[in-house]
């Protein structure tokens, strides 16, 4: 198959470890006789440098003409004081909607090698593997009006939903669960706000027509403690944009992965944009010592869902698995007795396994 | 001093463990010569079965001629089904806002017979102790408007804060800082909302007044992982409404002592309502073995905030630390080769140790 790939790698560590991963997609496309073509634009920091802008029209255009987007990651110290408008972060807020990706499936999962790192006991943390199923275009992110009032002396900022927001996410969420362990746990502030109220009414709803999923309401409060105390008892978790952003951050440091996070942000028809969990860790960015293996598990599930290329897909997920098992890491992982290398060494080691 | 104390037990444990508390003030008060009087009022769900009002008028009125209120804890599975307005936990949002409580108090603090008990590793938790001081009558929770809209198919919540609103919780944060390690953690999210903009500049301008305090700003996604990986790195943590209830109970979990943990929740005079961080644990209810030290330590909090009492609050904090390092625990807690009994068993151990 032909397909084409924008790929963006914004600022910090995203040049490399989207380098990483083209070279992954690549090795793929040989050994399973595809084509992928790429064109590389700027967003975010990068963006903002080069057209003053963090998401310039031609990224925009280019990203909705693809067939799937490879994001690396935005951001840095050096447009922290910028106007909103000029932040790195504000060209993924558009990008978002703009391509109308209103999905984020971000899997929280433990590898074995690392569940020894993670800030939790092995007993409670061990057999983890959840999916957090967050609502991205909608709610406090993008509800109107978010303004300033009297002089200044009062601020507001919106919570809005449509019904069809809901009810599309909502069954993102259920057709997960269909596919994994058929349990849902939907999060909500029910017993607060009325967005709750409707959100799990039509949770409720839509649990009529997935009869072999179970279906389990939770407080965001209480989710956030139950995250803590039992993450084993998640399967499938759904809800909307900031408890998802709250959550599915407290979610990643679970296992002690963090460095292995992907994330999908979805429409309908399988479009989508990957990007790891990570940040753009400035800090380390152009020593080569960058972790490229979240984007890579990105690039899987860009071949999932965007492509429907299953089996590509699991050859990075196995060949990335290997790797690790093997005992080679980057320097952000603490394997034991392992061999810790670079970014383009891990990124050979991976190709060798595919 | 003569001071008059409003109790409010509520719903499930709530009764067991508020008598407890009295008991516990009244030895207080002879041990120091005060004279503490009581009236008890309906509040939550037994209110609703009484004066089928969470908050019936009369119980409103006494606590607002109370020196300070007692509560229990609200809710259970009896009233999950009411409309909103006859729900228990209406009847603690109603309270607090009627009585201008905007300051909410939640101390998350180790013991150490309990943090083997942590789902986080003993070195990772060890040394933890930190404030959450959060808005506690704006936000979310209280901005209009907040309905459905176009027939149903849409909603609005609405997050709304004046100045004034986030200049006294932020002062409220600093102060408390400053009587504790000096380091405050102020949690937003800046990057996404104006609310959150306003909030980091207001932040900011305080911090002037308080050279002393070391301010960090963290964002909301952010602090939940660092809560998790780092708990020792806080002090003071001061948030919005909304965040503020996520992050106290994500951090309500760390130390392996959910029911030991006390709350405020205040207003500028000192007048304050202080209850549990738990719940009402319906399951337990009326069995004798509620555990009732998260209670006495929040009647420590009243005799501390509203009574200007802090050597009777060392008393209370030190007899309930006593108890629990001479083995002695409620049936919740899982204390090694520790001697395990009933509520009223365990008052007066700790009456004893006053
Ligand atoms: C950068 C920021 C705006 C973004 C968000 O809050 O959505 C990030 O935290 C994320 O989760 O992808
Ligand atoms: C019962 C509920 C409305 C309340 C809140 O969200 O404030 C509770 O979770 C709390 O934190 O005291």
């Amino acid at each position: 198959m032909h397909k084409s790939i924008v790929l963006l790698p914004g600022d910090g560590i995203g040049p490399e470890v989207v380098e990483s991963a083209k070279c992954i997609l690549d090795a793929v496309a040989s050994a399973c006789d595809h084509s992928f073509d790429y064109a590389t634009h700027a967003i975010g920091g990068a963006a903002i440098d080069q057209f003053n802008d963090p998401l310039p029209q031609e990224t925009e255009a280019a990203c909705k003409q693809a067939d799937a987007v490879l994001l690396g990651a935005v951001g840095g110290p050096k447009w922290d004081q910028n106007p909103s408008h000029l932040r790195p972060e504000k060209g993924l807020l558009r990008i978002r909607k703009s391509l109308g990706l209103y999905a984020n499936l971000r899997p929280v999962q433990g590898f074995p090698e690392l569940l020894h790192a993670s800030p939790l006991k092995y007993d409670v943390v061990n057999g983890s593997d959840l999916l957090i199923v967050r609502e991205l275009t909608g709610g406090l992110y993008f509800g109107e009006p978010s303004e300033r009032r009297d002089n200044g002396e009062s601020v507001v900022d919106t919570l809005a939903y449509t019904r069809e927001e809901m009810e599309r996410i909502i069954e993102t969420g259920f057709d997960a669960a269909m596919v994994r362990k058929k349990h849902l746990t939907s999060v909500d502030k029910a017993n607060v706000l009325e967005s709750s109220k409707m959100w799990r009414e039509i949770v409720e709803e839509k649990a009529k027509d997935y009869p072999e999923v179970t279906v389990e309401h939770v407080l965001v409060d209480a989710a956030a403690m139950k995250l803590i105390t039992n993450p084993t008892q998640f399967d499938v978790m759904v809800t909307e944009n900031m408890f998802g952003d709250i959550l599915s951050d407290e979610a990643s440091v679970l296992t002690g992965s963090l460095g292995m996070l992907p994330s999908a942000s979805l429409r309908k028809d399988g479009f989508g944009l990957y990007e790891p969990a990570h940040g753009s860790a400035p800090d380390i960015a152009g020593q080569g010592i960058a972790n490229p293996l979240a984007t890579m598990l990105s690039a899987a599930m860009l071949l999932r869902y965007s492509f429907d290329m299953d089996h590509e897909a699991q050859l990075i997920e196995q060949a990335v698995a290997n790797t690790l098992s093997a005992g080679y890491h980057t320097a952000d992982l603490h394997v034991k007795n392992g061999t810790k290398l670079g970014t383009k060494e891990i990124t050979e080691k991976v190709i060798d396994f595919i």
